[in-house]
């Protein structure tokens, strides 16, 4: 199967429907056929080559669904660029992918710059914003305009879609390598699991299209025949507006975005009467707060999805119908349709329901592997098993309750944060003795970056000073939003920092938790 | 992915649900799954090693439920037999897939001898009746309280799932050979529909599951943890009594069943208030049948689904949304979201919108080839498109219209008959002269076959008499059931028999087809 495919279903069956809305620009199906066609004769002549890698560094919008089929359209390879990464950072990831061709908007028009100085082997910059196209950058529109629309490359099956970067845990991004068919294997696994999305409905992308949890609902939204509603990004008031006005039917949003938006003045002005479906993921999310937002979103149904880019991204799911179990409010879910899920000990074995182990998960939709990291990918995927790095439980009836996490890992807003790579750049400040960072929970946040801190004798800082000294090396949702003070850090015999023992401080007593 | 792949979930997620039921038999997940690993295992011991064809030749059972999944859980390939069948056409089919061990009932115990005698290379006969085992076959429950449970072979992917036999154009049967994938991606293809199958509901199999039409429904069924619902066979009374008593919410039907159903006289004494959603295919159905059955299932939704073995077997699905529009009251629907579908001329050229040609298929989801017969699978798949012999159109909004068959075959209650087949056996009747054989419209079977005969000078013979000679050679559904007598069969100028004359004469004028 390839992605494509749904395009041309689209054009065969209802080329004049509207298939994406962003702002007062609106374009059907047959438009952006057109355009992604065009689009990808354009890549091709820039010369983009079968399995080139394609970047885009921008922010929500009709073009970037544009990009997301064009790509692949032209035999291409997506590497959706972080936008909250640093200049740093996003250098490191389009050098070690080799990736020459970076689509920008004018948001990042100035970070481009230094990409293109730190790294020589960019190419060429297309600029997709609205503004005049700067110097030295090749236009968008104008590209679209001066090329013949390309023949389709049906690029699918196990060919490689794309390559989403994550945090890693040695504080180097990784390229995570995932086919056409385990995308769309996550995509269709989802459907069986009953009544998942509107059928032709209106989806709203707020969450960051840069991310897999957003490209995974655009997919499954290209299956379901719905018109794409872009908002460049996330803004309380904007996206109770956007749902309201757009009468959006079906959004993916993270808890940080429910908890902004319940907690907005207005937020009960408008009528959302028309919201059928409403997934969340990423970080667990409190009963108040779900509450709070299905009593605003009072017809909606409410799905969580657990996983990770890794796996396509979806593991399990929590559906609406698990919903009335009060036993099921912190659970992640059960296992989806396409994926085996199991808990493991140490040594690989399953563990006995109820005792925690390590989540791992086997299926179509796992990643290929770490782009040129053969020895991470054959860690991570050992025994054919990805392994996921959260620590959990699993019930009697195959519910996935998520406790802990096993690879030093903070979710903070719905982006993970790697406490090693925080941690390396906190030791080089003056005044760091010794340092812990730790993701502690937050109303606001799901866990927030908690720095706990040991002072060299006769030094002094503050958390806002430390964080202010992260900004300048790492991206501003990585650095430390609190930290604490401490004369030493609790160490195990073997002299490593017990960071289960910070965190305890943190979290509300869970018996089982060892 | 791999079909058994359902199975482990079930048992990790709620081993004691009732997975089958079969009259007062009423097996849990974990019975079933202990029954099928012990059966695996006893199918091993019997001699079957991996990629082993092993048939089935009985009617609907629980057990037939066990042979669908402990064929592949054994790594072995699924030979379900049409029962419907001669001897002679299931020991050509036994004998070219080479299938040395088969599954029958006591339905098929007199049969099962003939087949012996007919191929010595049938090892082994499995009795999966309930009386006593006949001499010199091996019982069912035996084989499986005396066996361990094997190990799960997990076999999936582009494995061979199991070999179908359909008719075929030339009076041989041809195997289907499906993969799992195949089998699979139709199945998730269709949820990617809305809703098309309660979740955790109750599914009856009265369509015999050896067609796979019954064994997609029986996959999609695995997906949505239905409870599988067997009866033995299809009956109007006993159909109508199981949906009311057994609280049934899905099921698949051949229009023929309907049609029968409807006109039985209790049809209006039963609460039918459980079930949620009636596929039906194989055949169209007229509009007072559709109106009857619906006044009868109240509150069902009904979506068709048209297909072939060969494309596992969904094409398009006319959803449960689509029925207000009285334009597509004769369609089969559009393109699912696994399938590629097209209409073209006869150098393979997509024709307009609303010109007649024939239908062809691409996706994952169509055949690997016919078994052993690589130019009729050359010739079949040429240019990567499954052509399915069926002509039709397609509308502007991408609705195909089946209007005639190319392929020169019959659909009659839901078996494929090809005409070339029941004349070359007519053509031997000593009273026959010429002949032609052909489907004609007919309330009960979708399509009845019908012989049009010249007969020999001085010679007389009726329409039963007919009948009766062909029943010694072929399966009783292949006969004709009507005949008419003629003095000359129109021909082409080329001296070929125009069938389209022929069967214009029976059938409702339709301006579209030349």
């Amino acid at each position: 199967m390839y992605l494509t495919q749904t395009l041309h279903q689209a054009m065969q069956q209802d080329p004049d429907r509207l298939l994406t809305i962003d702002g007062d620009r609106r374009r059907t199906v047959r438009e952006s056929r057109d355009r992604i066609a065009r689009l990808a004769g354009g890549l091709r002549g820039l010369g983009v080559r079968p399995g080139d890698r394609v970047g885009m560094l921008a922010l929500n919008s009709d073009r970037y669904h544009e990009y997301l089929m064009a790509v692949p359209w032209a035999d291409a390879v997506l590497n959706p660029v972080n936008t909250r990464w640093s200049a740093a950072e996003i250098v490191y990831a389009l050098e070690e992918s080799e990736t020459s061709v970076l689509l920008v908007d004018e948001t990042f028009r100035e970070t481009a710059g230094r990409l293109r100085d730190g790294y020589a082997g960019l190419k060429t910059l297309v600029y997709c914003g609205d503004g005049p196209c700067p110097d030295g950058m090749v236009g968008y529109e104008e590209l679209i305009a001066s090329t013949e629309p390309a023949e389709d490359a049906r690029r699918g099956g196990d060919a490689l879609f794309g390559l989403f970067y994550t945090g890693g845990t040695t504080g180097e991004p990784k390229g995570v390598m995932l086919s056409h068919d385990s995308v769309l294997m996550s995509a269709l696994g989802c459907f069986a699991t009953g009544d998942w999305l509107s059928q032709g409905g209106r989806m709203l992308h707020v969450a960051p299209m840069f991310h897999l949890a957003d490209v995974f609902v655009w997919i499954s939204g290209s299956f379901a025949g719905s018109t794409h509603v872009t908002v460049p990004q996330f803004t309380p008031g904007g996206l109770l507006a956007t749902l309201a006005e757009q009468r959006i039917t079906d959004v993916l949003l993270v808890p940080t975005m429910m908890q902004l938006m319940v907690d907005h003045p207005d937020a009960g002005g408008f009528d959302f009467s028309h919201l059928e479906h409403v997934l969340y993921g990423t970080s667990p999310i409190s009963e108040t707060l779900l509450r709070r937002v299905s009593e605003l979103f009072s017809r909606a149904s409410f799905a969580q999805a657990y996983g990770m880019t890794e796996l396509a991204p979806v593991a399990t799911v929590l559906r609406p119908s698990d919903r009335g179990d009060p036993a099921l409010r912190r659970s992640a879910g059960r296992a989806a349709p396409h994926a085996e899920v199991r808990v493991v000990d140490e040594e690989d074995n399953e563990v006995e329901r109820g005792v925690v182990g390590e989540i791992v998960v086997r299926g179509d939709h796992v990643m290929v592997g770490y782009w040129k990291r053969e020895e991470d990918t054959a860690t991570a995927l050992r025994g054919g098993w990805m392994h996921t790095g959260d620590g959990g439980y699993m019930d009697e009836r195959g519910y996935v309750f998520v406790v802990d996490r096993i690879k030093d890992m903070i979710i903070s807003g719905g982006e993970n944060v790697y406490s090693a790579e925080v941690e390396n750049v906190l030791a080089r400040h003056p005044a760091v003795a010794a340092c812990a960072v730790i993701g502690v929970p937050d109303e606001a946040w799901g866990e927030r970056v908690h720095a706990v801190v040991v002072l060299r004798p006769g030094s002094q800082s503050t958390a806002a000073e430390l964080r202010e000294f992260c900004r300048e090396h790492i991206a501003a949702y990585k650095a430390p939003r609190t930290a604490e003070f401490v004369e030493a850090l609790p160490v195990s015999g073997a002299g490593k920092i017990l960071k289960r023992e910070l965190r305890r401080r943190h979290r509300p007593a869970d018996p089982r938790v060892g």
